[in-house]
């Protein structure tokens, strides 16, 4: 028999392609670019998080506005699109309107029932991960929204996981650490999270020596069903 | 006018993608899975950068060829196509025999008439960096071969650009950096060295910050022609 893990209590959620879909952008990206939203999208999607591992590698932090917008200029240099200021002015401003996922208001409603702790941890700014729970009606969910800003370098880097433990003021082993994204949720396992990797749409998860639980949809988490 | 760079006392190269062509593997991929060459060795080459970068994030180094191994099993499974021991040992196997892009050994030869030291600073481990350019007759023309192995962390982490000075006994203002990963061009840029993106297929620059100059062959590199 495995060990029990110790009971949860917090669950720590990832923000951007976990909780809200990025690329609900897309539809933007296509109003202005016709047929192309979704490549724009993509892409715009994998440069900016490159550009956020590359500048904490070089310890040359940046907003994670600044890391969007620079990945967005780079997509359209690429794809050969013009792009003036205004344009991307606006499909930034995109990323601060995303759509939660479906399944999100009601999981989210459920686990405060059970009243839980809630925050989130995001490579976003304390301003955008304010206007886009604000915006999609979920603020009051939270008792803690969580920014990289305050460590100045995004995640996997340890600092950020460590920032949850510290508001918390919980061991890493007894918060729930979810996310969609394969590395971060490789990053919170190896940090020691307890860690669902929510895995929407059949992705292949990264080899990168993690072994997080797996579930197919927020209403899977253990909270819901403890073994 | 701008300010005079420093003379150039040393010239340190990239390997992967700068000096030696890391789609010649494509070759090895496409005698397995026939037709599937470049989508393996293009997926292969992407999520074996991202595992070096996430790994240095997340303070869990391995060596290079265990990036490489895990990124060619991530790729495999990804693509929906089946991968033995064997058929992985001889695939990451064809990483030690990279070819290097045509205008590299004459290149290589006249720096080395001009008497500028040259050394290779790489991702890659000790044992990989010597087969590499032992198996390409390359091995002479190098003063010193540099691996992140040193440090235990990889590229564009500036430990490993520092190893660069602290071997070579120079200030990085006197060191000319050349590498064909826009990335590596720009952390090597933030670090101090005088840089040259080596852009052989016109791709596009990434936008973080840097400003190397830019080539299209090692031909034009500024040692060969002093502004």
């Amino acid at each position: 028999m495995p060990p029990i893990p110790p009971a949860i209590r917090a669950v720590v959620f990832d923000l951007y392609g976990t909780l809200y879909d990025v690329h609900s952008v897309a539809g933007a990206c296509d109003s202005r670019y016709a047929g192309r939203g979704m490549d724009i999208s993509t892409l715009w999607r994998q440069k900016q998080l490159e550009y956020t591992w590359l500048r904490s590698l070089m310890g040359q932090y940046i907003p994670f506005e600044q890391a969007t917008r620079d990945a967005l200029v780079y997509t359209c240099r690429h794809l050969g699109l013009d792009l003036d200021q205004a344009a991307c002015d606006a499909l930034c401003d995109a990323y601060l309107k995303l759509s939660p996922y479906p399944e999100v208001p009601g999981a989210l409603g459920r686990l405060n029932a059970l009243g839980v702790p809630l925050a989130i941890l995001s490579n976003g700014s304390v301003f955008s991960i304010g206007e886009v729970v604000r915006a999609s009606g979920l603020a009051s969910s939270f008792s803690h929204l969580l920014s990289v800003e305050a460590v100045r370098v995004f995640k996997p880097d340890f600092r950020v996981y460590q920032l949850a433990c510290d508001t918390l003021r919980l061991p890493a082993a007894e918060i729930l650490f979810v996310s969609s994204n394969a590395w971060d949720a490789a990053g919170a396992w190896h940090f020691g999270f307890q860690v669902c990797w929510l895995n929407r749409d059949a992705r292949t998860f990264d080899e990168l020596g993690a072994a997080p639980r797996v579930i197919r949809s927020l209403d899977e988490l253990p909270v819901f069903a403890p073994a």
